[in-house]
């Protein structure tokens, strides 16, 4: 056993794995932790593993030990998880980072606010513009969120642009079951304006990220003052402005919680029911069938628009009202869904239901075989089709079917 | 001069035209107006011409006597124009009508409510769900209006399927200039449910149509309750639910004035200033460009999505956060634009100005040649883009100029 050796210490209920540093004292062994945190272990009934024999450079480990960030036992850890976007620059711009980790030190340089509220960890999974997301990304952040999880963190904070935010939260809500938060931020101004959002966003985040809330969430401002980020489920919430800090709402009803940033205290409340800490067994289903289409129609489209859609194993539309399209659709519908295509009708409303047997074009659509997006999100509805034509046997069903809250019985106030 | 000729018939400064009844009296003349309206006549300094005849069968005309509707000079005229949807659906199911006119009689037996707020004369554009509505009936429609307006009418209320609304609405606001108010209305809920909000719609509308806003308007509850009523811009209105009795809401601002139906007096007010009745005259500039598209960008959607706008005039794109789509578009939109389709970008946040100058992606699209849409909605964005396509010699800088309260400086809340 030697610094620089990777080793595994158990001691008590304590378990931590990570390079060994030489200690000023024999009673102490020195661990840096893969978060960046360095620890300070009680040689005394200690248990050491080496599972990796110098392999590490002490030399370059120590280097910039002014800056060690210690580890407490006493806080939860929390797993940052960076795809780019402008709150992630906050972290990769100043550190430059274009690796695939970064460290609690790096967190903390770039959002001291963070300091004393966990422990944490960091990894990128990507680092683009969210409006070049892709579900094979979605697949790798998933897999991601999954092996944080699964190593331990207490609970899982994604940084992501905001453009597609919600498309990325739906689909993390599909393919993951998980027993910690896993909490969606991102900033809608950057670091470098007075009026930037980034460190607000990411401490209600961390906090949101350590409540009870077992579910995927998006962490975002609830007004445009410093006051109050909401806490929305990931397949319900829509980013409905282009520029406000506060442009993320739950559609159908109040936000799920909220996080008060008013008081030093920086405070959880949720306000309805959710899956708490715990109840579910971490599993992960992250297959995605990427031939689904979106298509909008608007007045003065005409059939042929559908052809696009033509040997694609899913559609969804965005229909007018309670979910109509021109009846001259209907039969080409038809024609898909004869083909196997799996069409799911929602509304340009966005809110409310879709319900297709008030009037004849509706009839005529669920005729045709169109199954009905109740008041899912178009979005979230296609992002669940992709999901479930790979994860499920029945896919028409389990579009019928609440997954992850994108299917509400009916809108509930807060009061 | 007898029962029956079409005549037109000038007193003072009065002029009416309508077939001549039988009179009771020699001292008064009887004239059935278009709207269906008798009017007596005093014989005295009457000037008379006869423009067609003995054409009508006078036994037809008074066969129905007993309902007949008295003109009253007092009240200002409003035209009914009918294009079917639910709300037209009270008048036209009750009184069979598939012709091209319906009179006084019709409307007044189909919404009793109306008695004494107006003299009313009405016509049937057309017959269709709002999810078949098209280009070439907006131009119908905008030419009816017209007509109807050039004729003497001092305010219209247009009868709509609240499906598509939004977009008719704003073809009209386009198309003409108009000195009189024209009022879109429709229901939610049809006329035979007790929750119908048909004949408070109807009422208030009428209102509008007597006020002073000379603009297109759409007039539709404001809440839930039967009290209010909500003017929105027809440029600046979504339908935002799909089943609500106020599903429609002004983006942006609080609407442009409003209709309080709770007190005796149904009374109309306005929050912002408006084009007044009497300050534009009247035009109609209805050419309309129908080969434009409006497609829709999600994540997961590939650069073939668009093969569908080849060759089309214009496209409006609705992108993502400050008006975005995937980088590997931007190539492919620069080819479009380079074959002479006009690319006009718009977000689907809704809410929100596109600015495509502060990321890369955004330069890039600028640089490819597209046209930002400010703040318009993307539906707005797609009829003014077939207007401006068809009525521009410089469309781009058309769709970058507010022409009817398309595109706001910025938000401005009521107080």
């Amino acid at each position: 056993m030697n610094p620089g050796d990777r080793v595994r210490v158990e001691r008590a209920d304590e378990t931590y794995e990570g390079v060994l540093l030489p200690s000023t004292t024999a009673a102490n062994l020195v661990v840096k932790l893969d978060g960046g945190y360095n620890v300070g272990i009680d040689r005394g009934d200690a248990t050491v593993d080496v599972l990796e024999s110098g392999v590490y450079d002490i030399e370059d480990t120590e280097s910039d030990d002014s800056s060690v960030v210690e580890f407490d036992p006493d806080l939860p850890t929390i797993s940052l998880i960076s795809t780019g976007g402008t709150i992630a620059s906050t972290v990769d711009y100043r550190t430059g980072a274009v690796t695939a980790q970064f460290d609690a030190k790096d967190v903390l340089r770039a959002v001291p606010d963070l300091a004393g509220r966990a422990n944490y960890r960091g990894r990128v999974v990507a680092n683009i513009l969210s409006e070049n997301m892709t579900p094979d990304v979605w697949q790798k952040l998933a897999h991601a969120v999954y092996e944080e999880i699964e190593n331990g963190a207490d609970g899982v904070v994604v940084m992501h642009g905001t453009d597609t935010m919600q498309f990325s939260a739906s689909a993390l809500s599909f393919m993951l079951d998980t027993p910690v938060p896993i909490v969606f931020t991102g900033s809608q101004r950057s670091a470098d304006r007075p009026s930037s959002d980034n460190v607000m966003n990411a401490v209600c985040s961390v906090e949101a990220a350590k409540a009870d809330c077992a579910e995927v969430l998006v962490c975002m401002h609830g007004s445009e003052s410093d006051d109050v980020c909401s806490l929305h489920r990931g397949t319900r919430v829509r980013k409905n402005h282009t520029s406000r800090r506060d442009a993320f709402e739950t559609i159908g009803a109040k936000p799920l919680g909220e996080v008060d940033y008013s008081t030093d205290d920086v405070t959880v409340r949720f306000r309805r029911d959710y899956d708490e800490r715990g109840a579910q067994q971490l599993a992960l289903d992250d297959d995605i069938e990427s031939e689904v289409e979106l298509i909008k129609f608007t007045p003065g489209m005409t059939v042929d628009s559908l052809d696009y859609a033509e040997g694609k194993a899913g559609l969804v539309l965005e229909g007018t009202g309670l979910g109509h399209v021109h009846s001259e659709w209907v039969d080409r519908i038809g024609e898909l869904v004869d083909d196997g295509t799996t069409v799911v009708m929602t509304s340009q409303c966005i809110g409310g239901r879709v319900c297709d047997r008030v009037y004849d074009t509706g009839r005529d659509l669920l005729d045709a075989g169109i199954v009905e997006g109740e008041d899912m999100l178009p979005g979230t509805a296609k992002v669940k089709l992709m999901w479930a034509l790979a994860n499920s046997d029945t896919p028409e069903k389990t579009m019928r079917t609440p997954i992850a809250g994108e299917i509400t019985e009916r809108s509930v106030p807060w009061e």
